[in-house]
């Protein structure tokens, strides 16, 4: 298939779809395409907003294709699914990247729950690699549950953090320090007092996850540095170390082995929000489940006899 | 219903029946005595093998028999749930409770996943309640996901600590910290000088927490305490903390809200369980499920297609 940009676009809108014959079309593109997927260098970016992720994926985005390479930028938005607002949506983010030929930057899916959002960003990074992109950036903001799910679809997960001393404390509360493998210290040359604390804060508080993160890639333990995006300080650093990270990863064959996991994980998230939501929408549940529910609040009826109603109903046949 | 040791007993062992006539009859019973529960403390302990679970509870257990209570021990063997084998079945553990006419202890469920066993030990929990035990103790070994679960159905959960550096820092590391409503610091006797160093750590932990903790029950925040069971010492400030904790608790009415939102996670729970083995039960999956994770790993198949394809075969009729 040829892709340019907006044929690209146009694809991955087709699988944002809720059409049913839309859906078909969609699963017969991503089975014709998927042969010429999954050679590109996946990189998942999190943090806070105002720590400077666009200025960042721009100024590495143009650096990356100064040097040949073709970079897509995707995000995941959590606000889209609650509100349909969109932290990460804004059209004037990466004005220089969005109008260069080789770049292609798409904003989050602004419906469904986070599981089909990720889902449909799973798909559109297939689609990406198919069109060619050999680099894909996957962004979303700091709030647990998406930076899970970025993490479960990238080869690498970068988390960026402020110089102030209590970023590093919010993260490991969120236990979502335990997911990176490279934490940056941005908009370093503000304070470079602060930026060295947080440093080494940051430093011992991965040590605590090490032995996890260590199990899972033997020869690469999570780093932590400083940059400044804005100054074009630390982005070649940056990318010197993702590529050590890749060199590592590819060399040790645990590159494919966390990809296939992925897939995997992947499929049964998928099912298991299937199976909720056919059950949910089953009409002698959606009768009865108000009732029920109030039953075990109230205390009449105990929470797994209720669960057994509720799953016998489910299985008789859906006459609606 | 009137209770003694054997019948609440065999009521148990009829509850963790896998036979669908007992599994009705259990149903019941459940729903019959479910007005007479809710009226116990519901204290969940937690410790690697080795801390003194067993030794402070029976303790524990005496001296609160002696006020006038009477105390029920259940466990939560998660080892049960993958080898048949059991660490807390142990019958020579607790010899002095065991025999005393106000105590009632059952060993953990010994098959099924963990799922099932701790809505298993949900229900035995309901049955003591009805029979007049008003101290429910339900204890685990520390791995994780069993304590996730002791914590998600008892009114105040205690994790056990050894005095000494490492465990802190494990127990930081699996997130089960976060669900400590109080640390004791046991076999503080042994090494007075790396309790205190365990207490401060254990401390500072704990404050990073604090900000979650505090939003679930406002006037508590979690605390940490040193004790020696075996000495005696320490037991008698034990049981005044918990009884500080139940008084702001009711105080402030997060009681009821606590095990409310405990019961509706339960019913959530064991629906998504039970849809979980419907759909692995049914035959048409059964038989293309293998073929289509092949096609998945092998990246022939977009993974979210291959969950699509599963739950359209999941929605047929099961002719088996």
């Amino acid at each position: 298939m040829n892709w340019n940009r907006r044929s690209l676009a146009k694809a991955i809108t087709l699988l944002e779809s809720t059409r049913v014959d839309h859906r078909i079309k969609a699963d017969a593109l991503l089975t014709e395409i998927l042969p010429s997927t999954g050679h590109s260098f996946r990189l998942g970016i999190s943090g806070v907003p105002g720590v400077g992720k666009s200025t960042f994926i721009e100024t590495l985005g143009l650096h990356l294709i100064a040097q040949g390479h073709r970079v897509a930028v995707l995000a995941i938005d959590p606000s889209s699914t609650v509100s349909g607002g969109s932290i990460l949506g804004d059209k004037t983010r990466m004005e220089m990247l969005s109008v260069n030929e080789q770049a292609f930057i798409r904003p989050s899916p602004s419906s469904g729950n986070l599981g089909g959002v990720a889902s449909h960003t799973r798909e559109a990074m297939l689609l990406c690699e198919a069109a060619g992109y050999d680099v894909v950036i996957v962004e979303t903001v700091g709030v647990g549950q998406s930076e899970v799910a970025v993490a479960a679809m990238t080869d690498m997960f970068v988390l960026m953090q402020l110089p102030n001393a209590g970023d590093d404390l919010q993260a490991i509360k969120k236990g979502v320090m335990e997911l990176a493998d490279l934490v940056v210290i941005n908009k370093a040359d503000l304070d470079s007092a602060a930026a060295a604390r947080a440093e080494a804060q940051i430093t011992s508080s991965l040590r605590i996850y090490s032995y996890r993160v260590q199990s899972k890639i033997p020869h690469w333990t999570p780093q932590v540095m400083q940059m400044s995006a804005l100054k074009n300080f630390g982005v070649d650093e940056f990318w010197q170390r993702v590529s050590e990270f890749k060199r590592l990863e590819v060399g040790n064959s645990r590159f494919l082995g966390r990809r296939q996991s992925q897939s995997q994980s992947w499929m049964w998230e998928r099912i298991h929000d299937g199976l909720k939501a056919q059950f949910q929408n089953h009409r002698k549940v959606r009768s009865q489940l108000p009732a029920i529910e109030q039953a075990v609040l109230s205390g009449q009826l105990a929470a797994s006899t209720a669960a057994r109603q509720l799953l016998t109903l489910a299985l008789q046949t859906d006459s609606t």
